[in-house]
């Protein structure tokens, strides 16, 4: 298994800009096939602006992206590609769109077995996780169920922050992880700060982005994670 | 029908203390019945002293508060209340509770006939709507659907504010809720910042808090609501 999961996409340096080269690293050796980029996280931008966006940012990593929206058979597209992208925008709706074309398991599969590789970023990090239970976006469609692609053992929270905006009596992004800590005291949460990611081998993830992620789990202090690479359960 | 819906429940003047001369108001006259704590939206508090919290911040307002979650027959303490509190917390988990108890229908009925009045505040203002779609909350657990007791014809996001912490690069609650505005173009969004209210005596709506509510819809401009009272398709 070989994913790059990233908190976010934009910086001022650009369009995923900050990850290209831990994305040149996980395409290097890269199997055949083509590098399916699944656009279904958009909804203010349109599908097919999303996916020309993306094609342009990952150009320069010598990618060239097909978009799954625009294929008439996406199960077939899905069988053969060795790269899976998957954008961020709304998590709710991402997962709705995979869980109803029946995709879900077919991802994930070819992950696990090592025959694609997963590059995901916000709601596309938060669908590599058991459920997206952690993340930050409204449910604004129904997603049939929380639970996704499983590939990893630990919930992701991108886009992590302490902020605090003055004035704001709502819940902060501590406290709305602590209620999730409570009611699952055993599933790990990875606090991912902009400009960070992990990078996951097989069993190790590496943290990315010259900071630190923050591990929650139940009741335990909060933990910085450093650049060290930490070995997890599969 | 009569409720009273808040943004929020704690300010610098203590909890619920902004809102205890509307709650006063929503109370007068009100018809025989226990007024009925709903705790359920609390996760990190324990239903035990959420309600005493509750209990004491409402009894200036001479309201004697009893918590569902200490009735042996809930369905039966539903049947006789006057009143419903329904306090804030983590929205999925107080839909999920509610539902896997079967209230839903009862406690929008005895709402709707006019036979209970409803305070809500935050999770327990999104329960009123007609779904949890524009909660800010994390789907810690999940809801069982998102369609909630629609005893308003219109969505309300809590805690709404145009503040963005610098740096962070995820969604602003204005990209969030157009996004629901994207996917749902028909159903209103009324923002409620951190101080303000409605009060919804049944098609008339006031907004409560001296300063304005924001009304977003499909893709027409921001749209503020002042104080004065607005009639609403029920």
């Amino acid at each position: 298994m070989n994913l790059l999961l990233l908190s976010n996409s934009s910086s001022d340096a650009g369009y995923l800009t900050h990850a290209l080269p831990w994305i040149s690293d996980l395409v290097a050796g890269l199997p055949e096939g083509p590098a399916l980029f699944l656009p279904y996280a958009g909804v203010t931008r349109s599908w097919d602006d999303y996916a020309d966006l993306v094609a342009g940012a990952l150009a320069p990593a010598g990618i060239a992206v097909q978009s799954l929206h625009r294929e008439a058979d996406a199960a077939a597209a899905v069988a053969r590609a060795a790269l899976f992208i998957v954008g961020g925008g709304n998590t709710f709706q991402l997962l709705a769109q995979v869980r109803q074309l029946g995709l879900l398991t077919q991802i994930a599969r070819r992950v696990r077995s090592g025959q694609a590789r997963y590059l995901g970023w916000s709601a596309g990090a938060n669908l590599a996780c058991p459920t997206i239970r952690t993340t930050n976006d409204m449910p604004i469609v129904d997603p049939g169920g929380l639970d996704a692609l499983n590939l990893v053992p630990f919930q992701i929270n991108a886009h992590y922050t302490e902020a605090h905006p003055p004035g704001h009596r709502g819940e902060t992004r501590r406290q709305r992880l602590a209620e999730f800590c409570r009611v699952d005291p055993v599933t790990p949460v990875v606090g991912l700060p902009e400009g960070t990611g992990l990078h996951v081998l097989d069993t190790r993830v590496a943290v990315l982005g010259g900071q630190p992620a923050v591990l929650l789990q139940g009741d335990a202090p909060l933990r910085e994670l450093t650049a060290d690479t930490l070995e997890v359960q599969a």
